[in-house]
């Protein structure tokens, strides 16, 4: 019975729709933690001892030295080629000496400042910071209840949604693929719609000149910059993904080079699927994964020195019985904090992914998302892609995953928050235990009194009501009350306030671009 | 509507019962992974600085030595009077010499051998094992759709899910608590249920001398033991709570001494709910904590030097809305962690717990057993109570959520596997790498070929199809795949092998005990 999905959840919204309505009753707008750059405060987890360490960085040199990767793009392999690698047609080996002495250009940190510079973020220096799901070319959400291609209302829903939540960080690439646009031109609107309904960072994929030019060019003009301006500090950043194995293609080697030439911030995040394209042994795909991204920053320190780069990774294991991927797995988790270690190694800031391989948000999608969000932490990641909205190995986009992610990542950032710790003679409250005694309750306490309401972390989405509250409230489960913040949040949004005459200058070079005819599509 | 969620699920079930009994198709047992006692591997979390720790057992011994801790149990103030304890009434202080001396007799670690000794569990030496849920008086599954009150065949259904379940290493107290048997006798029925059903280790509930020593002697007889064979060892534990805040009460005291003579395991876990049985501040719940739980340990030990000892820790925050506990949330965590560095201060293993607040074993449901689960990991806790089937902040116990918080629990012990991380020249794998290249695929390499069935975790209940694939086979959710895999164990479930005449004297000693009334309910 395939269409098994939609009469279920279709059948859930009718039964719950109403109630979880309520929600609003609490409020036009959900109480939500403030906007702040969260600092992770643990120290990371490290499954590597320092000879393995040493081990794992050898390994990623000898594969740059003796096997090398392969650089899809003429002009790359010239500059590399004039900085003293070996080319041969299109496969590039370099020497340690080179490549350690050219990464320690990179900046161990940097700001990223959007249009709005109270949006500004610092990547690295200690700060965890997470953007929306990026890419997925397919929707789905309770009221739709099945997995739909991407338009572009959904994608300006799920737009709102990460300007909403404070949480987030970053505005990453386009939140769904929205398929009802022609590709020529769905740069040009997707970009207009996350620069007018955003003021956060904003990403440009790197598919292609046109499409990074124009990107550059709208966020110049969202900001109301001259060009000299914008050229002052990073204002964008791009993320590049290898063809793993061991290959760069040309159009992301283009946007990368372009980007770098511009001073804004380069990502590069091997997708290395152990089992796949790369070895099934964890460490070995860590080691590909590594040297593909690193030569990646080795050419734009060529090209730019102390250019703003990241290392990502991707690398997770695939289901052995169908050989597709598995996300937020025990592999994942391991994957990613050797990584970690390694990033600290190179002295390079880190990305990582908020994952999941479930098709709907129900509890295996929560438990593998906190397992990819734990892994992040435990490995000192500075930006988590796709940390609210993913689901099915990222080809589904979904809003209540979305809020439901937006909980857990506000939960995460309390767990961030030192004053939980304090230990000043006033939080021991040695007196506070003598005073109440074995007889007494706390509450009332002026201890308590002074302090209960900002104590505790409170949940938007959470229920915390005992069973039978629970119950006469509708028995919603959590997607379902997601599905109703979702619908809450996108019907009452109000989007950041832009001055009307760059709007307008936005509009006509969207206007005049489409007019050219967009960016060629056969790459 | 109250009545919503019955019809809810039972439609879901009608839905999807069918399809999601399909999981038989994959053989008549799941494919779980084998049983072995876990080492946690990872560096604890600390968030307390070397000179915090130092404030908190300061702050600790300040409790014990100047305000005092109730005995509500007349020898054992008199023990404690004889130890050089100052005891008033029934507050007795304790002078940190004294405190520290007696607890460093307790063992960091120590064996428990239940009837089947190749399920023989060492508490401490860097394990973490998991044990059932324990004590809800309510039960739900998806079939019942809502809340009921305990009974004992749901609780023989939870006992069978525990034997079941490799990655569950004991058999904790009640999974439900059976209230169609009377409270006399009920410790009777239920012990020879977990005896026949299982051959893990057990619990003793220290609720009146009677019950105590019955389970004692049903453990004995369980195992074949003369009185002599069975003193040899620990073959069981209990569990105490304080009456929080600052007091022990009698049966809690009576159980506690008794085992402490036989040289059995015990653990004391404080409920310290901050802002109501505790300061507002967690740092200060942890405080109070600690002085009730090393307070117990302190009389354990004065008692029988060297015995068995663990300290819990149940310090959350309450819902300062409704001043009901939440579990599972950041200053859980936290509270969690910084027990875990004070339980390592006095050198004593650690029980920590695997906890929610949400009443369905939904998406909440799983972050919240996550966040308490790593904050087990975190604290470098031993074991881990009420890690699968625990909701409604333990006042349910549901079948589908300790299906789903096994493939939690497998896929953590997964995670605890140094393999992941082996970085021999075979794991790091150049060879491979250079051989496959940059146009080729890593599935067809002996390498990946002599390895691919074990190098990664497989799930039993994680459905890792994609979504037409999960479409097709019913669209069934992790809680209603997880219903049917309960519906499977438990149908086919065998009972682990015991001698019929050790089964007819333990059945013989229930029916004794039963015709003399079993326990007094008057406590």
């Amino acid at each position: 019975m395939p269409d098994t999905a939609q009469p279920a959840i279709a059948a859930k919204r009718r039964r719950h729709g109403g109630r979880a309505g309520n929600t609003r009753r609490s409020g036009p707008v959900i109480k939500q933690t403030p906007w702040r750059l969260p600092r992770n405060i643990d120290r990371p987890t490290e499954p590597l001892g320092p000879e393995q360490v040493a081990r794992v960085h050898d390994a990623v040199m000898r594969v740059l030295e003796e096997i090398g990767i392969e650089f899809l793009h003429p002009e790359a392999l010239e500059i590399l080629r004039k900085a003293g690698c070996t080319v041969a047609g299109e496969n590039v080996r370099m020497g340690r000496d080179i490549v350690m002495e050219v990464i320690a250009q990179a900046p161990a940190s940097f700001t990223l400042t959007p249009r709005n510079p109270d949006r500004q973020i610092t990547v690295g220096d200690g700060h965890i910071l997470f953007g929306n799901v990026a890419s997925p070319p397919n929707y789905m959400d309770l009221e739709i209840g099945h997995k739909v291609p991407g338009t572009r209302a959904q994608c300006r829903n799920l737009i709102k949604l990460a300007q909403y939540f404070n949480c987030i960080h970053m505005a990453n690439g386009y939140p769904v693929e929205p398929v009802d646009l022609h590709a020529s031109t769905r740069h040009l609107d997707v970009l207009f719609d996350k620069l007018t309904l955003t003021d956060k960072v904003v990403h440009a994929y790197s598919l292609g000149p046109e499409r990074v030019e124009d990107v550059v060019e709208m966020v110049r003009i969202a900001g109301g910059h001259s060009h000299e301006e914008f050229a002052q500090t990073p204002r964008l950043y791009t993320n590049i993904n290898s063809t793993s194995p061991l290959k760069h293609d040309w159009a992301m080697l283009d946007g990368w080079m372009r980007l770098a030439r511009r001073r804004q911030a380069l990502v590069v995040t091997p997708f290395t699927l152990a089992g796949a394209m790369a070895p099934v042994t964890m460490t070995g795909a860590v080691v590909q994964s590594l040297a593909e991204a690193l030569a990646a920053v080795v050419l734009a320190q060529i090209i730019s020195p102390g250019a703003p780069c990241v290392i990502g990774t991707f690398t997770s294991n695939v289901d052995m019985k169908t050989g597709a991927p598995a996300f937020g797995t025990p592999e994942y988790m391991r994957a990613t904090q050797m990584t970690g270690q390694m990033a600290r190694f190179y002295g390079l800031p880190m990305r990582a992914s908020g994952v999941c391989t479930s098709n709907v948000p129900d509890g295996q999608a929560m438990w593998e998302t906190e397992h990819s969000l734990w892994a992040a932490i435990q490995s000192g990641t500075n930006i988590v892609y796709h940390a609210a909205g993913w689901l099915e190995g990222g080809l589904i986009a979904c809003p209540e995953k979305f809020i439901m992610d937006c909980e857990v990542l506000q939960q995460l950032q309390r767990y961030m928050e030192p004053e939980i710790c304090d230990t000043s003679d006033a939080a021991l409250a040695l007196d506070v235990i003598a005073e109440v005694g074995p007889r007494g309750h706390f509450f009332g306490t002026d201890h308590t009194q002074a302090r209960y309401e900002t104590a505790f972390y409170q949940p938007f989405l959470s229920d915390w009501k005992n069973f039978e509250a629970w119950q006469s409230a509708g028995a919603v489960w959590t997607a379902e009350r997601a599905h109703a913040q979702f619908k809450l949040i996108v019907n009452e949004f109000e989007a950041p306030p832009m001055d009307p005459a760059i709007r307008e200058e936005l509009a006509a070079f969207v206007e005049r671009r489409k007019r050219e005819g967009g960016a060629p599509t056969d790459f």
